[in-house]
């Protein structure tokens, strides 16, 4: 149970947790099926809005942090994922390189790390981490945030250049829990001896939020097919536009004309189910993350009138990155809340498992608004809830077991549509 | 936290949770390792004993039942377990048909079904329920604890005989939760396009527990030269006799001599630790379960003056089994207590992963007594706290996580043996 938390769900999504609860073996058969077609990503989380009337995955990450915010009591799943997927790419495995993010002052991040490196080393994994910061040239100790100390190293080419490592340590696997939007290091490329997790363009050099969202429209349409459910209710439309400069305003028509586009489409839906809501879409960085270069338009003429602060907010995002492509997404309100602040669900997954999640509540943004920004807050869930014996008998809307399970199952959806959009963009397999 | 757990534990076992949570990666690495050699049997039950100077497993169920006194927040451990092991065998699997014992009368044995039903229908599959009783000709209606009904139906040869099923039902995989004490069934016997898990040669009518404990002998010896301690600190010496017959009071001079030699093994261990306490043996049947057939000695004379009632109890076991061949185990003292009441774990496990356990507690025996017997209770365990990161900093004894971990290894150690002994006493392998 969350304190106090509030989930008001209409009858779409009503009928949608009967569904899927109905059809749990159907489901589970699909998404086994589906995992003999495709390798999951080593890990993921999903931001995930419920609507009421829809629930729909926002923003699938493949790099995630916050491994801290699950619930301590779920993580003998996580470590049980963990020696699954581990097993799986190298069984022999003795030694795995972990490559954080170079903002190492951020606490909560390194309690993401710490966690993260607990999970991994309670798969027997001696676990090291490894910088690409220009900034480390040495090995540096790092105090964490509970106190205790770890190394940090300079990642190096290693075995003549044939291997990447660090001094004195040859890993098998080399997990990346740095998203790459400085820039693909050059010390990563052509890395052929090991098992480098997620590949080098899961990074956001590469990775376009546009082909995420493609391939999960396919991954949807097979699924509705399967229980029989309209896609729509679990997937936001979304469109795409190139050429984009915030600060000389241009590509702002092909802007204008998409969000008239895609608010058409919802507009038409809302008619169908006779929802009564305005609708509105989000505007964002199709590359990109941290919540940063997200815009809530519910007109199209709003992003041909940007004034210079909304323009800069767009314009450049982490690491310097500057936005040349947008996806506009069809805004899915949260109508969940925790003590009267606005909620959404994360959900974590490690290997084809969930494996926890939280709630990411942020009591000053609105309903129509994105959470992950200043003043967001993590509530743990019991999320492992989702294969905990769903109540078939209980009534849609009751029962949290059966709508952690509904939740876990979209969250999978976007998982495996990441598989797809993965092996759809590998650079060696064009 | 168990409510009034008291666990008294001397040196040596505080060395072996020190030397293993010390060890953790060697520890999992080592059994990553292992199961590429070995596959593990679908799932199993270890009883442990710790008495505070050892720790080690008793007794291996690999048709367990007590899936009812796991703790409901554990499962789904189980569910992922059960997942990954329906993956390896039978990825495209629709169907298992489970196969229970015939005493479905027992409202425990029931609820322990039903428990196992909802994990495995939570991995995607269709579960019915097969019976081998001649009493059921035509599907019948039970009703479970929890007020549902289920229907049990006779177990068939179908197409053409080559397989196994119900009418209307065709399995890819059967799951026994029958130990075959009343024989090999002759319906399930040379099913060649089918999983039949565990395998007929893990029943009753031929399993033997001296084949259990001579492989685990050998799988301890290779893991105490890797982590570097004694092996009999988590081993229980053993001997074995044939051609005893209770009722006619033939075989007594092997019983006396052999339990004799276990004694003065004992005796000689406690001598080297300093313990002061009384050796034991454990007599009981070789093959069979159920806490049937089960004596305390702690002098070979007792079994040559055996009376009566005594003869009779370790004459027949259940399903009418005629014990001719016992083994003479190393008692094990058990200093656990809830309530005042002797008490030990039971970890449970599906494929290779621990997913949960209990401590059978009974008030009415001593701590040099079988358990698993009339008045026997069961408190539930965290005991996916084995994964659930070790407290390294800990003091030894003072860390339920870190006891839980090594309780983990040890029934582990046990699962790998049971594999062990299943594939050297494969008849096909022969």
């Amino acid at each position: 149970m969350i304190p106090n938390l509030v989930t008001v769900m209409d009858k779409p999504v009503l009928d949608l947790e009967k569904t899927l609860i109905d059809a749990t073996s159907v489901v589970e058969r699909w998404f086994r099926m589906a995992w003999q077609d495709y390798t999951p990503p080593f890990y993921c989380s999903v931001d995930l809005r419920n609507a009421g009337f829809k629930l729909a995955p926002v923003d699938t990450n493949l790099f995630p942090g916050g491994f801290n915010n699950l619930a301590a009591d779920m993580l003998p799943l996580a470590v049980q994922a963990a020696m699954s997927a581990i097993e799986k790419y190298c069984p022999e495995a003795k030694n795995l390189l972990l490559i954080p993010e170079n903002h190492t002052r951020n606490t909560h991040y390194l309690a993401s790390v710490s966690r993260l490196m607990e999970i991994l080393r309670q798969t027997g994994l001696d676990i090291r981490l490894g910088t690409l910061s220009d900034q480390v040239t040495h090995p540096a100790s790092m105090t964490m945030p509970d106190g205790t100390t770890v190394a940090l190293e300079p990642v190096k080419r290693i075995n003549n250049g044939r291997r990447v490592g660090l001094d004195g340590f040859n890993p098998c696997t080399i997990l990346l829990n740095n998203d790459l939007s400085a820039g693909t290091p050059e010390i990563l490329q052509d890395v052929y001896e090991q098992n480098l997790f997620p590949p080098l363009h899961a990074g956001w050099t590469v990775r376009r939020k546009s082909n995420h969202f493609a391939a999960y429209d396919d991954v949807v349409r097979r699924f509705s097919r399967t229980v029989g459910i309209d896609p729509w209710l679990v997937n936001p439309y979304f469109a795409h536009c190139r050429d984009i400069n915030f600060e000389e305003k241009s590509g702002g028509e092909c802007l204008a004309e998409q969000v008239n586009a895609v608010l058409g489409r919802i507009r038409r839906k809302y008619r169908e189910y006779g929802i009564k809501k305005k609708p509105f879409v989000i505007i964002k960085a199709d590359a990109g993350t941290y919540g940063m270069g997200v815009m809530t338009v519910s007109d199209a003429k709003e992003v041909l009138s940007l004034n210079r602060r909304q323009r800069n907010k767009m314009a450049v995002i982490k690491d310097g990155q500057v936005v040349r492509e947008v996806l506009v997404q069809e805004g899915v309100h949260s109508l969940e809340r925790v003590n009267d602040a606005v909620a959404e669900p994360v959900v974590y997954m490690i290997d084809r498992y969930v494996v926890g999640g939280f709630y990411r509540v942020n009591a000053s943004r609105d309903i129509d608004e994105n959470l992950n920004a200043p003043g967001a807050e993590f509530v743990p869930l019991p999320f492992s809830q989702q294969h905990t014996l769903p109540d078939v008998s209980a009534a849609p809307g009751t029962s949290e077991p059966n709508r952690y399970y509904m939740y876990g199952v979209i969250a999978r959806l976007a998982l495996l549509a990441a598989s797809v959009e993965l092996e759809k963009t590998d650079p060696d397999m064009q």
